[in-house]
């Protein structure tokens, strides 16, 4: 565990008491709802953020449970100092609904026969697993979440959650994602449900009391699930054709290749933690996922309010760049605040748990609220444009000041003066403010993002910016030292 | 059945007498393979093209079996006046060893025991695939073949051949495949054994008794498999999101999707045409195949002679376009003579099943013998550069022409005349040849390709070219009218 993590959490439950009406038209009479959160929500409950899991994710999203080895899942952008920041925000992470950690699921009692649902189970899509969460944020008395944040079908429910509650969230970062899932998508999804139907122990989903669990089925399933996560760069820089625990190739069925031995260990590791019956839930439900209305995704996103970033990953032929671009087109297409980034990675896929850099980055950027109104100094010396270098120098001597803003008569910019101009005019002998002031001065505005405005300073390479209104009246300094100290 | 057919067509086996050792260094005493053959050998035995099959393919390439409803698996490309033509030359295709198609295989009677091999059969390579085809090309007296051409693991077939045999061939095509296979490769077939290993039915093998077979598992392996032979494209533009006779979701297990559906069949269907141990066999021989010596594709391509061509399919991302350029960047560091083309196609993978146009053209292109020596008019009218242009319309109305070329003393080529030539001298009331014949005059040479000169006369749109040699004296005349009825 290390100080930038949220360190010891638990998971917490709660119980739903009034019945989740599905988009199948069944009724759940009774659901949990498995949840973390980290930092503290505010007075005015505005810093709330929503984060949604993948496939097989779950509500540890970060810390570390008692005795545990491993954090939770997004530890890398959760915590003190990263970009979900809990001492900053409320950060909310549920188990989605048909899961198997927590959170109702066909693995859980159905409350009518006190045995497990199994596949009496209601099929269940992203939007039912967005209704339950919508319980669980109206729990806390939240109105609005700062954001919704998720990845893969994370990615899904966060474009649900933008679609069907527009007022609920003020942001929403959506990764490696689509607006509908694809035939190949839904191809790999079938072809794993089918391993897991042909499994003799699935029973027609009656194992819960068996000690045969299809653990076959389930394997496979994630096996092939796992290949399409990765980029072939990324299995060939981790694997190449190297050989498992042997010098030659043995010529018999046994593991010969790294890559096998390692798809294998993935798919073993996963039945001990995954309920076969989830997987069939939880993937239906994606392949179930199309967010167009009348075959047109523009259709579908006219109610969007939020604004949006959507991220791909170049290496990523699951959930491809293309796919995620044409979620930007629709939502530009309706005028939506969105803005796009792709991470450059190996990992393919799993880039959305793993590059941690880019993600911090791109989320720090998008989610911050500053603007140069925050944080810009007021109080400042400014200098009429008719005066002498002397009164400048006294002035900055003074004041303890580098950058003086010089005004005209009525208050507005006409040029900056620094300590270098003044070092300037004892070289050359002049006294005048005027002959050595910088008059094509760059300015903002109160209302500029910090980002952007950073990122101009850095691009001139100045370190202060005077910040005028829109008579061109000073209404302050912002400097690189005051952005750096925010951003640390 | 269409007249471009070879016709009714009969599978032939050969028993190989003697014993072929493996490279896993076992060694098969008695092989049986089941082979077509298309077209006759000629007398020279130098126009046979072998024909090496994709994974689950089989011997019969082309033509109709007596009672069948579809043709061979590559009618599309041979046949008469295809660009594998069986009027021009003998195509032998044979089924791998390891297959079920009449090969021997695991599903064969091992000779010791009495009963089907099993898992006893031994692990084998594309290489020992290739062992058993030369035997059968031996066997017809053949010292050198026209070509060897496959595609996908056909195409490491052809690899293995320039590369084991290396004057056993003049000309190589290898299409959509790759120098060595990749983890991802390996991956997508390992998780396929897996799920044959995994259904009960499979019994280690021993099924042929039972009368269960482990439809399951192949046919899981099938549906895996397949994914990976179509792009996301195809099966966007094939399937989309559409429904399966239904139209509405059910919210059930069933079938929702025509993917599913699709994918379900072809898994089905499958099953009753193969047999799950090849499958095994065949997959594992796919996943050893490494063609590189030191990590070094250039260095296990260094013995190659024959003349190759390459051709990927820009939607294949299973072979993509960058594995078979890794192919042609080896064979060109060797100074072998390869050349590539990318088949522009939607379908991905099973393009070189699917794109007759383009696949006909460039094997057509990269097979034809044709130099302009085979073609070009010899006994042509020739005229003195001093003579004038009533000569040359009475030599043109003599020997029937339009194009004459214009010769010096000593017989160089310096210029042709034309009858549209002549029209202009009428107009312009010239009476010398040399006023009005084209002096900067295009030519060939008699070894110069067919292909070649029929581009570059497309290319500078003229319908003549004289041939001359080394000297510039002129040999003959070739015409668009000859290459266009060659072609045709």
């Amino acid at each position: 565990m290390n100080k930038e993590s949220v360190g010891i959490v638990e998971t917490k439950y709660l119980d739903i008491s009034d019945p989740i009406v599905l988009d199948s038209g069944k009724t759940l009479e009774e659901v949990t709802v498995a949840y973390e959160t980290y930092g503290e929500l505010n007075k005015e409950k505005s810093n709330a953020i929503l984060i949604c899991h993948a496939l097989t994710g779950d509500a540890h999203a970060a810390g570390w449970h008692n005795g545990d080895r491993k954090p939770g899942w997004w530890e890398m952008v959760i915590g003190p100092g990263k970009a979900l920041d809990s001492e900053k925000y409320f950060i909310i992470c549920s188990n989605v609904l048909g899961g198997c950690k927590g959170t109702t699921g066909p693995s859980s009692i159905n409350p009518k026969t006190g045995k497990e649902y199994g596949l009496d189970f209601p099929v269940i899509t992203i939007n039912d697993m967005v209704k339950v969460q919508k319980k669980l944020v109206d729990s806390f008395g939240i109105d609005q979440l700062a954001a919704v944040v998720g990845g893969s079908m994370g990615g899904m429910q966060v474009l649900e959650w933008i679609v069907s509650y527009p007022k609920m969230m003020k942001k929403a970062i959506a990764i490696a994602t689509t607006g509908m899932s694809s035939p190949q998508q839904i191809a790999f999804n079938a072809v794993g449900r089918q391993a897991i139907f042909s499994d003799p122990s699935w029973n027609d989903g009656n194992y819960y009391d068996s000690c045969e669990i299809p653990s076959n089925g389930l394997s496979i399933a994630r096996m092939i699930a796992h290949i399409t996560y990765l980029s072939d760069e990324s299995m060939d820089i981790k694997f190449g054709r190297g050989l498992q625990d042997k010098d030659e190739i043995s010529y018999d069925f046994s593991v010969d290749f790294q890559v096998e031995s390692y798809l294998k260990h993935q798919g073993e590791s996963f039945v001990k933690r995954f309920d076969a019956n989830s997987y069939l839930f939880i993937t239906k439900a994606v392949d179930l996922f199309d967010l167009s209305v009348n075959d047109s995704l523009i259709d579908g996103f006219k109610d969007v309010e939020a604004n949006v970033k959507i991220i791909s990953v170049d290496t990523d032929w699951l959930y491809p760049t293309d796919q995620c671009m044409e979620i930007v087109t629709a939502l530009n297409a309706n005028n939506v605040d969105v803005s796009f980034s792709e991470v450059k990675s190996n990992y393919g896929h799993d880039a959305f748990l793993l590059e941690k850099g880019q993600l911090n980055y791109i989320f720090a950027n998008f989610l911050s609220e500053n603007v140069v109104d925050d944080l810009m100094m007021e109080k400042i010396a400014k200098i009429k444009e008719g005066s002498d270098v002397v009164e400048a120098a006294k002035l900055m001597l003074d004041k303890n000041v580098t950058h003086i803003p010089v005004v005209s008569d009525d208050d507005k910019l006409i040029g900056i003066v620094t300590s270098w101009d003044l070092s300037k005019s004892i070289a050359t002998g002049t006294n005048r403010l005027k002959d050595i002031m910088t008059k094509n001065v760059e300015y903002c505005h109160a209302d500029d993002a910090i980002e952007e405005i950073a990122r101009k300073m850095r691009k001139l390479d100045i370190s202060c910016l005077p910040v005028v209104d829109e008579d061109m009246k000073v209404l302050g300094l912002i400097t690189t030292d005051q952005i750096s100290n925010l951003l640390s």
